[in-house]
């Protein structure tokens, strides 16, 4: 071992660098940091990372000369040009088989193009998505890397041991080729949107459908944080609602209704629609933080348009309020259904060898969307690699059956009290389509071939004459001919 | 007049071009015809196009000699590279003012390029859609030209003329500005994906949730026809329900329910989340398709996940029957109202004067769409330009409150049913969403605070010392402290 080297560099000394490089550095690990404003370097050795063994870099060169090799160098920085700005600075210090780590929020196509243009010239990359905010890389984040395979060994010791540990197993594991582990930390963003959506979701119902106070639905959510919900998300929720202003008012009452989005929700989105994947939730959850947005245009036509006729509800509330929590679990297991058939497709189209065990288990903690249910995910990956989808595991199986009945009593309650469910109802359809072994979408069909010529296939059991089995038919319905599609069989 | 000059030149001799080339003729305008295999050219014009005024050309060259000034030229070729290559080649031969116009189905953003490059040039560009097949471009389509504004003068006589008329009136405007056409284009086939994914789901509700034959479901869509749902798209329905096969069975029920996408539906709804517009209708019928086409393991899903118990239906089937063509409307309603909300998000991105009651006028024929509705978008836009959305104008107001009721009936049973409505149900929540002036984003906000100090605003009216309006507020949830906002105001 070359003594005074250190084990891993790091580029970017904003918050999440620094601590990043604290955690590894508790972790036991030699760390050297640089900065592009060195004098940044100075301040962070000189404070945070004072009585620490961390080391500074003045220049990229410095930082390359004091790394054992292979060198393994992680860029924090904004994704875009800083990325490929600091990869061209780095690649003249480098050596054959040294390995550079993105951890910043690429976007995937970018980790995809890097890690074939590093390969090229003999180097290994590794695109990481790095979760849990500013105390996730300080305590324990969930790694999420991926890349060139050669990489994982040389940095599996340091990212498991610096990542966030559940019941003693790492927050981090192998994901996969090339822009995969940006691709995985992408889609974990776009199911955290959905989550929150969720849960947003049966707050409005529970206070203007149901009429609930903010302490009351402060502790549903904590009831609810004990059984099959157990999550970051819900106990924040908690304590959220019971979070009150000075005068005593809920706080979340006076916070403004618009949220933001833009970022890699809406990746997720667009990759789906890429994909030919059918991910509602996540694209309905985009959609109502972009409504939310349009909070001048709401008031106005809050004015002018009327909902239903208020009834007050006769039902049993306590029932109610079970149903809810069965609708947000089957929404949930949706959700997640919907999120790894788009690994499945990602994994086919990229040419991927995707660990969903591993992803899952990457996801139980150290993140936002840290849960229990993570854990019942990576059980039933880790029990059958190829599983179909979530909803062929014995246990979500069982669970959906279970949540079925309650969850839509709750979507018909709010459809008729008015409270938007954009995500409730969007799984909903997802389950009830995705259990038809016939959907109308032969009628679709039959409509672009009676007006474009698009021909359709026939039914397997219904092939005839007319009908034949793995052809392009097209069917002249309005007896006026002339219409027909070039390459097509004409009935 | 130069005598033997043609007064418009088309390049592309697919049957579209044919079709559009032989309309033009019919309106008394003379075209000048090439393609790149000229073959076709003389195949043209000794079949199709004899006895017609039709000229032919053999290069690109002889096109732009045989042509009128400014020079008017059509592209009817595929989207893609074949476009580019065809202005590359034209351009040595035109003069300053002469106009290339793109009919294809060409991406948005490569005619706002392509607008530039011509213009930059001294050229004059026009992105185009064209609408209504084959047999649309033979009568009369809907077109939708955009680009350059000085073009539409030279074009304005030939395009009105060619384009479907309704009561006198040209399906055919000025859009706006360089990849306007193309993009209004695009919305309209997003419409159509929603407009067919309510059919789609209204048949399946009468299917298995009423339990009715295609025969009576035909009668209701061709009673419909008569109504608010007048429309090419219902009309063929009741066609395609009553379109029986030899053996007497319904062929609809024998075409396979796999439905393709990845075009412009796609496109749509990626814009919509480029844009930050809440087009939930649009992009849940695109998922709809996707779901539609993984039949196989929709099949496998079928087996093993039940759906509720099936109770019989006690209610009064006629007002269901009514109740859904108000479901169906409002729903229509929403999606056009999504429609032209993504409008306007997008001439205030790309600097567009959109003609938004010009837009709705070239729908009302020609097209797949056409409908006695856009007769009333038509007029809503004609009343008022800055209407801030359909569902502000008075018509839509009136019939959006008439037809709540039933909707939510049919959004509520389809639910218990277990019938899947991602379309009708999305534009419910969407209904319920704008009319709310709040919805439960103040809690995200709060989340997004709580777990990575974002910051959060003050809902005006509820402002105090803690809560500053204008403000980028962060509050310390935990009492842990420490993650501040590094911008932010700290409580």
């Amino acid at each position: 071992m070359s003594g005074n080297l250190a084990d891993i560099g790091l580029i970017g000394l904003a918050v999440m660098g620094q601590n990043l490089i604290l955690n590894m550095n508790d972790k036991g690990f030699t760390v050297c940091a640089f900065n592009r404003t060195t004098s940044k370097v100075d301040h962070f050795l000189q404070n945070e990372a004072k009585g620490t063994k961390v080391i500074g870099a003045y220049s990229v060169e410095e930082l390359c000369a004091k790394l054992k090799k292979p060198r393994r160098i992680i860029l924090l920085v904004k994704a875009g040009s800083a990325v490929d700005d600091f990869i061209k600075a780095l690649i003249p210090h480098l050596e054959q088989g040294d390995i550079i780590i993105d951890g910043g929020n690429s976007h995937f196509p970018d980790s995809i193009r890097r890690a074939k243009e590093l390969e090229a010239k003999g180097l290994l990359f590794v695109g990481s998505g790095v979760s849990g905010g500013e105390e996730g890389a300080r305590y324990g984040p969930s790694l999420m890397p991926g890349g060139s395979p050669a990489a994982w060994p040389h940095i599996q010791e340091i990212f498991q041991k610096t990542a966030a540990q559940v019941n003693g197993e790492p927050c981090c594991d192998w994901v996969g080729e090339n822009g995969s582990g940006h691709y995985v930390k992408m889609v974990h963003n776009g199911i955290e949107y959905g989550d929150m959506q969720l849960i947003a979701e049966a707050y409005d119902i529970l206070k203007r459908g149901l009429g609930l106070e903010e302490s009351e639905i402060a502790d549903i959510f904590a009831r609810w944080n004990k059984g099959v919900l157990d999550s970051f998300l819900i106990e924040i929720t908690a304590n959220i609602l019971k979070f009150n202003d000075d005068d005593g008012q809920p706080i979340v009452t006076k916070i403004l209704d618009q949220a933001g989005q833009k970022g890699t929700g809406k990746w997720t989105a667009q990759a789906a629609l890429d994909a030919g994947m059918p991910v509602t939730l996540i694209g309905e959850a985009v959609f109502a933080r972009c409504l939310s947005a349009i909070k001048n245009e709401r008031t106005r036509a809050s004015k002018v348009l009327a909902g239903p006729q208020k009834e007050p509800f006769r039902g049993d509330k306590q029932q109610f309020i079970d149903d809810l929590e069965q609708a947000l679990y089957a929404s949930k297991i949706i959700s997640y259904t919907q999120g790894f058939i788009l690994f499945r497709q990602a994994a086919k189209e990229y040419g991927w060898n995707l660990n969903y065990a591993g992803i899952a288990r990457m996801w139980r903690g150290g993140c936002i969307i840290k849960s229990v249910f993570l854990g019942d995910i990576t059980n039933a990956y880790t029990k059958n690699h190829d599983l179909e989808s979530l909803l062929f595991d014995d246990f979500f199986l069982k669970a959906i059956h279970k949540a079925q009945p309650g969850w839509r009593r709750v979507c018909a309650q709010a459809t008729l009290w008015g409270v938007p469910i954009p995500a409730f109802s969007s799984a909903l359809s997802f389950f009830d389509g995705y259990r038809s072994e016939v959907v109308p979408a032969n009628l679709l069909q039959a409509q672009r071939d009676y007006f474009g010529a698009h021909t359709f296939r026939v039914l397997p059991g219904k092939e005839n004459e007319r009908l034949v089995a793995n052809e392009d038919i097209h069917i002249n319905w309005t007896g006026r001919g002339g219409t027909t599609a070039s390459t097509s069989y004409v009935v």
